[in-house]
């Protein structure tokens, strides 16, 4: 951490910050530019708060030379986190394709999709069971029997179950239940259900939130791992823009971003971020060669009469034609599903 | 709701979409103009789903003519809630000032600031006992016994409390030891906890996301009165854009609109706004003349020594002689505190 | 246009609103919602100001039916624009591969950089010869003296000068001097330089704005394409948003989103998007397989010693390598460089 | 400037970084911290790119110590500037109250706003003559007439003129006809048209970019500084976020900070920030009481007819009773129309 202090200082300011910095057992390194003094911290330096340093008299700014994750962090593990969740890997050579509606709506309708995802080559089913809708009046999902179709629609087809959790009363249920437990963006920030499935082993689906930077979605993932679960798998679905075309802004410059920061797999969600039907197939195909770990992408057999999202659902024909585009581009990136 | 065709569909098309709007119980009206066929729907268009008409071939655009929000909506209820706590009351000519610490600290520190809030005129004290930090390494409150401190200084000042709860687990001490219970920006779409907290009868602080639109704040409020309770405070905080010379982007502009569109009182936090102490009080005087029902601003005793977030913290002769300007306008305001 | 009135408006205000509309020669359409009076209005509405409309007592919202752009909307041109430069195409089933530096910097650089544009298989040399700098103490560039040098960049390689334009006072110069004038982000709105060189028949490639929306930079191609100049390129070149780790946010979600809206081709700048050449490789493949027409590559033969922008720079050798992996995709695609 | 060096960089990359920050006549400061090692410089560092220097190998990041900007910068002026347009000033005790129509339409508007702004206390009559339009079919202003109607204006009532310059075409016709030359958001970036004012001696108000960072802004100012024209007025007119209810977002904060890092004097303009006219008196309260330097007003006679952006104008007898409030909050601010 580097501290630099305002022009005309005094000098019993300048002893008073290294003063601080020394009695928290770091050690300094003093140097005087043009017009400032610019004090270095040496060592450990987690141990220092910005916020307090700032407001101490005479301190101009406060620059950090660590990131401030450590599990998550690449510098601390050069290779790739494998995810495995039963068998079926996400991350290095090995992507993990999630495909599935926005809602389970019943049995009917979530082992068919099932069976094309299945067809199609996914390894993963997904489906929402509890849904964060944003108004109080929307469907709110089947809840815990829409746990019981999905494990019924894994005994059909063999995928991997990933579905969203929302509230720390169900985790027991995931646990039992489903195979990764996918975190919202609108929870990516919920501390007390981050800690909480951080004491569990059950792989993590962290989907970033709707306006947070790459630093806080790792400190995220640095609060699951911290509880002991370093089963994580990150998930961009788009960020928020004042562009009104798209609900949000597929950010797929996160993907390099991150493998250059961290040693997590990263996914992506081109349904949830663009919107509309219409984005999925370029985003997806994007995101393979820009090197995500995988896709998570909306499939309905009946997007006209499903029960959220439909207009950023693709139907099964359509998700079996981009398959087949998919498998093209990972070989290319010496990739396997 | 007004559904817009794409130019050249085929009847057959646009008689499916009137079919099904007419199928929810709705009526509509349906005008031809230059290019595009265009369905009016009357009636309570709730029942109608855009995202689900949006999948429909043929409909180009959704558009909507309410606004989502029911129990939030000005339309439906005309004269400003004034939220009562223990009898200090917030909305239509009654000011909230909130002040205190990021963070409860000590015995010492609150039962300080508390005193000298009380004595510079402010009527609720706020702290942090349970603290959402970015990183699972900094300090995360003192928990229960900070709330135990919040009661030990309200006994001595007489100073109503307001502190954020972040988990469901602890919904009862919180309805038990405190007066007004704050929902954090990071929580704003927690829907689990907003479901929770709105079975209470406790007054509630809903502070907005960190970069929620004013529609989607107004939903969560929705979500809390959905399920009864209609004591709500709205609390902007700062919105994330890219100008890095503050924290957040603190948007008064949202105080007018919410008076348009809602009769919920609004207050301001102008600390965690903008992350600077020298911020402080420019904006916490524009946000009474700007028309806010109230303020929540970060004092405390020993800044360079705060636990969390010391740089926005002022110190309590600054709050007394921000006080003296508040008082002030607020009287040009014809508002009492 | 649709005019949806405000709950309990009088009838009066219904018929001023009404006569308005008439009066500009327009027919309408009177329906009334549950609570609101809705007017659409049919005919050319681009008569109308939805400025004035809102104006007027008792007008609640007004919704647009058309996109307001005429001659680069696909409603009116439904195949696409195929932009020939000197016999060098850009759309349909031609990529344009734009390369170069960010600064000419001198003779030997300049013809060094385009001959290994050339041989990896590039059909653009781009390079700047006055150059937009956040600082005027900065490199501005070799201004008339840069242009000389990509002349003879050219005259040496055959590739096509593609090279931004400042100022209306050197409109006459890049005619006769440069195939493709690029109007950079920061003048995507300067009205005065795009109405000039809409009387020019020189292709144009035009940047979207640092914080542009689609529709307004589909509106800055309006400007050009009213003066009579229709062979507009499209540049996206990152927004703006709240990320830090990369300068702008790439949006590929703006190819499938043009696509859809315009006949207009649409290039990929991956270099100035994200400000990292580690960023480059991933996103301009990504670009490719989302359906761009094109992209625009910062390479460099010494970026350490770059007079600007060498991080976001490629070298040579790493140009040659991506090209290899980008005519693979091109085919795969279709496409044809 | 500071380099960070990547963990476990080889002792002869530290070495050339060193030689090349030596080589420009800098000292340098060096030291090791836990995993890092760390290049101070010492000197004139505007003479390093940290463009440059983030493409050699090991350079992991480059910080910055001091603010780009030099003749705007308040380092090196301490008391604040005061512009003095024919001996009305704005700045220091002195409010700038600019008011008038959005557009020049004829004689009779210009003349009988202008007479309503002067009798309200405005010390400055706006209109446009040259209309930055979206849209090339809307109406562009009356252009070199609309000069000639503003001088009229200014005779009948005395009033100062400001108006915006889109063009360099017409820098003379405005030095001849204008008191203040606006530069207009869209153009905070032509850097073209920044340098040619620059050599003017006319006062400019310099409107804050769509989505410019206050750095970048001030980098704008120190452009027409650089010239030589030290008369710049800074008005900050909103900032583009993701919420709708408002057109932009009013960035008041600004007006802080503006204050703590520059010496230039700062107004509002809360008519094109939120673009609707209930919007512009608590925002145009609020900003006084922040601390800014004065006003920008769209002040319309018949808003519903207006030419254009009637939705964000207020009518005469609104600025009155607005202008009433605004010198009972001016005085309390010590400050004078």
């Amino acid at each position: 951490m580097i501290i630099i202090m305002k022009p005309k200082t005094e000098e019993e300011q300048i002893k008073k910050v290294i003063s601080i910095v020394e009695g928290k057992g770091l050690k300094i390194n003093l140097s005087k530019g043009m017009t400032n003094f610019i004090i270095g911290c040496i060592g450990d330096t987690s141990v220092l708060d910005p916020s307090k340093l700032l407001r101490i008299d005479g301190v101009d700014k406060v620059l950090k030379v660590q990131e401030p994750f450590k599990k998550a962090n690449k510098l601390f593990k050069q290779e790739p986190t494998i995810v495995d969740v039963n068998g079926v890997k996400i991350g290095g050579k090995n992507l993990g394709i999630m495909a599935g509606p926005c809602s389970v709506e019943s049995e009917e309708q979530i082992i068919e999709v099932a069976k094309s995802v299945k067809a199609s080559g996914g390894n993963f089913l997904r489906g929402g069971a509890f849904k964060p809708r944003t108004s109080p009046y929307s469907f709110q999902g089947l809840e815990l029997e829409g746990l019981k179709l999905l494990k019924l629609a894994k005994k059909e087809t063999g995928l991997q179950i990933v579905t969203e959790l929302m509230s720390t009363d169900y985790i027991d249920d995931f646990v039992e239940n489903v195979d990764v437990i996918q975190i919202g963006a609108r929870n990516m920030q919920n501390f007390d259900l981050l800690k909480q499935i951080g004491k569990t082993d059950k792989p993590i689906l962290l989907k970033r939130g709707l306006s947070a930077t790459i630093e806080e979605w790792l400190m995220s993932a640095e609060y699951i791992m911290a509880g002991g679960n370093e089963n994580v798998i990150l998930c961009e679905r788009g960020i928020r823009t004042f562009e009104p075309y798209t609900r949000n802004t597929l950010d797929l410059s996160a993907i390099p971003v991150v493998k250059r920061l961290s040693h997590l797999p990263i996914i992506i969600d081109p349904s949830h971020a663009g919107g509309y039907w219409y984005l999925v197939e370029p985003m997806a195909k994007a995101a393979i060669v820009a090197g995500a770990d995988g896709l998570m992408i909306e499939v309905h057999n009946d997007p006209e009469n499903a029960l959220s999202d439909g207009q950023q659902s693709i139907k099964p024909e359509n998700f079996r034609s981009l398959m087949e585009k998919i498998k093209v581009l990972a070989k290319l990136e010496s990739k396997e599903i």
